[in-house]
């Protein structure tokens, strides 16, 4: 069993959540489980697109992964106390990552305590008030504790995951399947590509 | 004005919506507008995401830019008679691309006839089956029609729209601000990427 938690609140960065929602559940391994958690039944992103959960973001606490987006909703989060006390992670038993501004949370949290880490550009002195030491760097982990900045990083966050999760294989291909043709994605990779669209080994949602 | 449409269906590639989706949405220029169209109020992406969209297809004729999303989706598409005669487009007065299985509603349409295009590895078969000489490349382009092969190649896509539609300015700063920190994207870009984030110009939905 290897359970994923993303989660994620209002105006949360679209992309964000996409990117890694899709290419996890590219990944086909028995008992592999990817749930969005928030605190309503539907969030609304930065552009205004409803996105329905899976449950509650306590549920993040069991979670084998814990994954935070981003999105100028994250400063409403970190000054939110019922918000932040929902969660009772520990890096000993779980990854825990972020994508951009996610990086708040996670510092909030009391994760990033001592380390350095990354986010995106506009966030950089929000996350340095933290007493984070910031480095220019796509992805950075310490342990079970990553973070990633820029929305294509989230290649690096997920390949972590994945890696960590299931194995360099699947790593391997789900990252191909979404590199452009001619640069990295070949015709000839055709076959190869058929057991990422295979159907779902186990239910998505509990 | 400058009226964007992104055509899905049912069983759509989650990460070809929302990275075009997401992208466009960053550019704040007056009367621009990105909607999103399908048959019904909703339509379930490959993973099960429930996704609202904003009109119908029909809406697609009145659009200046037109792209289709891909997915196992478009075989269906493709054989429905129905749903292929409700599109009237012209590529005099329109830009009209897709993404990996998006050509072959381009080909069924007669769009691509006589020209080459790209798409996704697993779909190549298919879209020679129309007839098109398919290119082992990111992105083709022929005038005012585009196909885009591998999830990430809607980069050169999205740059193509937003160049021919708003300016060169706007589509270097909205892919800049999605690369990953220290690899494309660096804190000094800081300031230049606030104006993505602005509120919107004009409203989204007509």
């Amino acid at each position: 069993m290897s359970k994923i938690a993303i989660v994620i609140f209002d105006d949360f960065t679209d992309l964000d959540l996409f990117l890694m929602w899709d290419l996890l559940n590219r990944v086909k391994v028995e008992g592999w489980s990817v749930r969005i958690l928030g605190t309503k039944a539907t969030h609304l992103s930065k552009t205004g697109m409803s996105i329905e959960t899976h449950g509650p973001i306590s549920d993040a606490n069991d979670a084998d992964a814990v994954m935070f987006v981003s999105g100028s909703g994250t400063r409403k989060c970190i000054v939110d106390n019922e918000w932040i006390s929902q969660f009772d992670l520990d890096p000993r038993r779980q990854l825990i990552g972020s994508i951009c501004s996610g990086a708040l949370i996670l510092a909030k949290l009391g994760l990033l305590d001592g380390l350095t880490a990354t986010t995106y550009p506009t966030v950089k002195a929000s996350l340095e008030s933290f007493g984070v030491e910031v480095v220019e760097r796509p992805f950075v982990a310490h342990g079970n504790i990553a973070t990633a900045g820029g929305c294509l990083a989230q290649q690096y966050l997920i390949s972590w995951v994945v890696e960590n999760l299931a194995d360099k294989t699947w790593s391997d291909i789900i990252l191909k399947s979404i590199q452009p043709v001619g640069e990295g994605l070949f015709f000839e990779d055709a076959e190869q590509l058929t057991k990422l669209y295979a159907p779902q080994i186990s239910a998505k949602t509990a």
